[in-house]
């Protein structure tokens, strides 16, 4: 995983533009998505589909004809949807194009303005101290006009229509965790998914935050509410940091007993810290079971949105990790079936060589909930009770 | 507020009697009260309504004539309800008929005896250690015959016919907090409340404490029953201290989620407390949503039934904050309507200029709940979610 | 009730056999028992009736005749359900038949193989160590052969068919506490309640632990499924220790609500520390709200399935503040009937000599909910509720 997220780092994504094209066709090597584009204009609920961005380069010379900011270096160099501009300005002119961290005077910070037209560089700090110049020349080679929006789906059929949606954003420039990482295990997790026979469908989209969650579910979410049982925003994946969880918006969803069941020590968050495409996936009208399972989150760890948040910020034992946690939570989802004891009273494990605290335990709670209850009920852990279950059941002590 | 109770304090007032009469009419010069008389003997559940007292002048003097104790100087040197007495009696005698506090030994304390016909007279302990004379004479000046028991009662009818309840007691004579301030404080809030266009219909009613509200009843509860949506029992409201509020029996009602919400940093008090009105207003075959918001609650200030509950315990600075937090509190419950955010995900905040956490938080929580559930979803107060839902609804984001 | 235990100790009980027969013969002296035989073989839910074991005598001598382990002496000596051995084995043979306990190295422990035939001896650790002969003569004088499984059991009508159950183990051989215990108290708990007119009917049965309850079980499930509104499996009941309680599966079963608003101050169990018969009658497709009150629980005091569990370690203090405790228990259960005050609003206390803080609070809750829910809102222990329903009722003041 970390080979492709060292792939993709160096493209300049964005909401729109073919830096997003260019990092789904390189998904597609891996994993058969489909790739759908929405034309700028598109209605999305309250939203409109905006115009495509594309850049190929931006600089700030001085004038002896230095690149004193050079795109080329990173592209967070340059704010997110800048539109094109070229010519001399003045330093003080310059000055209230540029952003930086005071706090943090060695990085690069991540800014974009999708919805107010401007231009901007970002800079660290320290390198700001030295553009005393009275004039510089400024480009940004970039095109902002209609054009579409490209997101990722990939539709993998189980043997019920009942969904688990698995959401992650493409629309960050060269930042690892947030969210290469994401993109890369999803990416990883579908291929484990396309291996295996799953019980349920699963809905895999590589969408830009915000305005692609709503433009998809603008699309999508009549059948989404229909069919979906369970659903994570998957984002911050890449660190070897404890595991967080920002819950969906209704506490008692399959998603969120499903992720505190099989997470044990983790970050615990609410809902109102919620802060990715689970805002959308949760909100009235849409109300979708959606969390957020992550390792350090977002805003709580010091690298984010800057250009600390690189290559070395995440790992591939982070990356697998993350894999495995996800796919014990859809272990979990996957088995919880209801567990009805076939006979009343306790069965004889003693003549079946199951006669032991776990299984009684089991027994004692099979009463037709569902396996997350009777685990929580009979206090075992979750994959205890999985491998119990099938035990019982092939016994025919249980249906 | 505090020039009224200063007009009210010397009035000699009783669960009957002319003193409530002369009290309901200085009311009447602020707010348009229907005045009501129930003969005595009219039949209210398991009660009846007693004789009317009334009380002229009353005073023990000793052998040479002195007046040692006497009601012109405080109506609470008589016993409630002492029937007429005039005569000499035995020091001995005279002891049996008089109360005292040897842990407030400087006040007089405030006793009456509506049910067991008797007489009687207070004093501070202080003073009976002076009452050591062979004989005394006793009058008691006072007539307690059939008459009628005097209520009084504003309907202010609002866009709906649901009803708030506001209920205070007239019975205690020259006690300032307990209830003089309930009394003047429930006259302002009227006052407020029919300058203002309200959503709901206030039935405030000015009543004699146990008897009045029992009456008060037995004659509409039926009604009020059907129309009831909330309501406060007002007494103790006068001084500074920390605000109180003893709930409704039934805990989730829209009284106790509305104070709770408002109030903050109050005394907790739970419905086991309850002491005054609401104790008929919640009982069963009543079951109205009745708590009791006060500063510092009866029974737990020292000077509670005793002249020191005298005008210098209360002040205009704690009617006013007293009044403030009530008109809050209605102010929570004339809001508390459902809203339902219009769009499904986020509605775009930004391009309305409205783009912050509060509004966001609204906007996550605004599922079609009252306003007091999206409030304590979203971590609101309740005020910022009262003026949030006003700027979402003009913008034709919540309906 | 302790000489009862005296007289029925010595007895050597089973699952099954004459030891059974014979110790339920002694309680019919008490008690009309009606007592059942099931055949061997007989099929119940999962599980079958095992055959009968007898046994007269057994022992292992040394190479000098001597006595070296005498089921005279005790009968925890033999693991219950030994088939007959007669005849030399070596030193070594013999060790790989004994049980002892290292921990407890004095006290012979009590062990059976009902399922699994084998034979074998239990013996203290260091009688163990005496053992270091070459070759022993080993002698099991027992019957194992089908006959049948034997119970007893009593039906006390009430004015009501709902029952409460009580049920009791026999199956052990001399151990005191548990169960002679829980098998005197019983009887003594079935003589006080035919003494009695009761509300309810009393279903009380003295049956082997687990295959007892589960024939029992088997063969009345559905009725008892029917009428079962309360019951306890009673073990454990002979000390002076503190009061425990292991709930009935469902949180809020009368049982579980009554037992603790009657025995406070307890030590509190959890449905998962479950043990006894309640494990068959809480479990799922019988669920029968049956909890379970001792004293010092099983495994949790050192004498435990021990011969140290005899005479001594229970008393007839114990025995007797068990019974008075069960009584309450049964009181409180009678006694939950719903109560609703006659007249809305608080009747007039004062005029029948009843106004006070107990009065006005059980008034204050009398909505038609039952006794427990009254009592547990006005904060009134069960006794002080149940006599002040009995007053109020009496004054016409609840229905």
């Amino acid at each position: 995983m970390y080979n492709l997220a060292k792939r993709l780092f160096p493209i300049c994504r964005s909401i729109t533009g073919n830096g997003v094209r260019q990092t789904l066709s390189i998904l597609r090597e891996y994993i058969p998505l489909n790739v759908v584009e929405v034309p700028s204009g598109t209605r999305a609920f309250d939203w409109t589909v905006p115009d495509e961005w594309n850049i190929t380069d931006a600089y700030v010379n001085d004038e002896y004809n230095h690149r004193v900011i050079d795109f080329r270096r990173s592209n967070l160099h340059v704010v997110g949807y800048s539109h094109p501009v070229k010519g001399w300005v003045s330093g003080g002119e310059l000055m209230s194009h540029l952003h930086t961290l005071t706090d943090k005077p060695t990085a690069i910070p991540y800014v974009t303005s999708y919805y107010n037209r401007t231009w901007g560089f970002c800079l660290p700090f320290y390198d700001l101290k030295e553009l005393y110049g009275r004039r510089y020349y400024v480009c940004v080679d970039s095109t902002l006009r209609p054009g579409s929006l490209t997101y990722g789906e990939l539709i993998i059929p189980g043997e019920s229509r009942a969904e688990i949606l698995l959401s992650t954003y493409t629309c960050h420039p060269s930042l690892a965790n947030d969210n290469l990482s994401g993109v890369v295990m999803t990416t990883f997790l579908a291929q484990e998914l396309l291996r295996r026979k799953n019980r349920y469908t699963y809905r895999i989209i590589f969408i830009p935050e915000t305005i692609g969650a709503i433009v998809y579910l603008s699309r999508h979410y009549r059948e989404m509410q229909a069919k979906t049982i369970a659903g994570y925003a998957i984002t911050c994946v890449g660190t070897e940091g404890r595991f967080s969880y920002v819950p969906s918006r209704h506490p008692e969803s399959l998603t969120n007993r499903a992720t505190y069941s099989t997470v044990r020590g983790r970050d615990c968050y609410d809902y109102s810290d919620r802060g990715s495409d689970e805002r959308q996936y949760c909100s009235p009208g849409i109300d979708l079971p959606v969390g957020s399972l992550m390792r350090q989150k977002y805003h709580v760890y010091r690298q984010y949105h800057t250009s600390d948040d690189n290559l070395s910020f995440i790992s591939e034992k982070g990356l697998q990790e993350s894999l495995a946690m996800y796919l014990s939570c859809l272990d979990t989802i996957e088995n919880n079936r209801e567990w009805t004891a076939v006979h009343p009273c306790e069965p004889q494990l003693g003549r079946r060589g199951l006669y032991n605290k776990i299984t009684q335990d089991f027994m004692a709670h099979a009463d037709g909930s569902d396996l997350l209850t009777i685990a929580g009920n009979a206090g075992l852990p979750m994959d205890t009770a999985i491998a119990t279950a099938k035990v019982l059941h092939e016994q025919g002590l249980i249906i």
